[in-house]
């Protein structure tokens, strides 16, 4: 069973996954480890995942058959499992509990060399969809109090499968990053009376300089304080705080995004969250969601590791100006 | 002039550095870039580096040539500028002042191929006491509030050169992540009225399986909620909160630690820092400080940006076991 554990210092949590335990010798840089060969994500190959949990395919396929455009299956290799009680105690000044929670995989096409910046508009809609259900399945768990959607694509960025999918991770504790946004987000409704997202998105549209693409329920914009070169966010122009109210032309929005992405940096690593508010719903006046888009065209070193401080040199008014130019 | 920029809804800061301006197509993989070649920190190169601001030498050698042990030079494309005032000031919700700062890097050795790991102990002990020297001096510098000491090593760890070094920031903000592990060690002495660190030291001893060395001032210790497989802490078994008060026997500690690490991972990348207390001196009761190294063998990724949880497939109890028997 994977723990979860508390450092006492931070409050900040982590998940030691026995199920993916490795010793010194287990690791192999990732750029040394041959990509290619046999693909379980593949069409044909539905034996070698475990069984689907949704899946949308041509009228009267079997499930775990070929005739997909979509599936999710859950997680080979789960940093959480979904059996069990969350058993939280303490181990001296320690906390920790059972690594109690769900870690699905949706795969994206049948396709293995399909990415969302190059396949059809509708297997974008398929995929965003497919978060948007599976969200809506998981909040029925009354162990678990948030979802987090998220996607490594390419080496650099953590991917170690080729063919494009995404993961959901859903947890028994709303993680910190969440909950610093969420009270972010609340110190600045408390003192406005507005939302900090809502304000952001009007003087995005009124500034234009980091503003890469807009349509009628959507802005794609380089943020002010971008941490990495050509970080892009995703934000509904109307307020909602979780992503169940997404509009039609969310996959429209995104798909360009990421195909700009694409086109000005060659296709770029890049890791991918959706921020929601949490199974609570507690954040509705002053929470958003929203996409953010990470390239991973830099590395994390220990200036960041030591202070949270970014640094970024790419002004985002630069970057904004590529994106929006790559038509 | 580089920018300090600030998150509206985290409070996150981040470093725009125009000094290091980069256009889509300068971002080539730090894999595929050519090590080796010329190398600006070699002894007889010392005009390719910016003015030594302080160096341990052979009596009579004059500065800025051949004959030392270590040199301490501003960094040649520094995140920050030492000249010029902060200029706090708003754009629409937005906040941001001048990038004012200092940015130094610390040549640990005249020779190319050696390592902290691999140097000899008198090597060790010179790098933590320019650590100590430098900090001393930035503290004089009243538009700084906090000095970070961080070393990355090897490519995957971010090291842009070969030769060892590390890198000393001094900002005029207490970054962030800084502030929370102060904060969160000042609640723990408001309840308990004891340092949490000194009672991490007290049951790491008692415990014993995540303990890997201990001299008698220092322990080293894989930290029980470690983000990262084989992440370690050196701590000061008597509590200080701040650096300067380092103990002459931390360099045999230190030295030790990185030489067993080099061992059972094969020289890997990784990253250090020091947390030490900020230019205010206000927390010398509940802070204490303490190096933090992080091995790099596993990538960062989405579940990690999304939220600040991390995922470790090694649990420190093993790491630690490992740490240990590599005599």
């Amino acid at each position: 069973m994977p723990e979860l554990r508390k450092d006492p210092i931070h409050g900040r949590w982590v998940i030691i996954s026995t199920e993916r335990s490795r010793r010194p010798s287990d690791f192999v840089p990732e750029e040394r480890k041959p990509m290619g060969g046999f693909c379980p994500l593949c069409e044909g190959n539905e034996d070698r995942t475990p069984p689907e949990i949704i899946a949308y395919r041509d009228n009267g396929t079997p499930p775990n058959s070929p005739g997909w455009t979509l599936r999710v299956v859950s997680n080979k290799f789960p940093a959480l499992r979904i059996e069990g009680d969350l058993n939280r105690e303490g181990e001296g000044i320690y906390d920790k509990m059972n690594g109690i929670g769900a870690h699905e995989v949706v795969i994206e096409t049948p396709r293995h060399h399909e990415t969302l910046a190059t396949m059809p508009l509708k297997g974008v809609a398929h995929v965003l969809t497919a978060y948007r259900d599976r969200i809506a399945d998981l909040k029925n768990d009354q162990r678990l109090r948030y979802v987090l959607v998220f996607k490594n694509h390419g080496v650099a960025a953590g991917a170690s499968l080729e063919h494009s999918h995404s993961q959901i991770i859903a947890l028994p504790i709303i993680p910190r990053r969440v909950v610093e946004e969420i009270e972010g987000a609340k110190n600045y409704f408390n003192y406005k009376d507005r939302c900090v997202f809502c304000d952001i998105i009007r003087q995005e549209i009124q500034q234009k300089s980091r503003l890469i693409l807009e349509n009628n329920a959507f802005i794609s914009v380089a943020p002010f304080a971008s941490r990495f070169p050509f970080e892009t966010w995703i934000l509904p122009k109307t307020h909602y705080s979780s992503y169940e109210h997404m509009n039609s032309s969310l996959y429209e929005q995104a798909a360009q995004t990421l195909s700009r992405m694409n086109r000005v940096l060659n296709d770029p690593p890049y890791n991918y969250v959706i921020h929601t508010s949490s199974f609570s719903g507690l954040e509705a006046e002053h929470y958003h969601w929203h996409f953010e888009i990470m390239p991973k065209l830099t590395k994390v070193a220990g200036f960041e590791w030591g202070t949270g401080f970014y640094i970024n040199p790419t002004p985002p008014e630069e970057a904004a100006e590529y994106l929006r130019e790559a038509k």
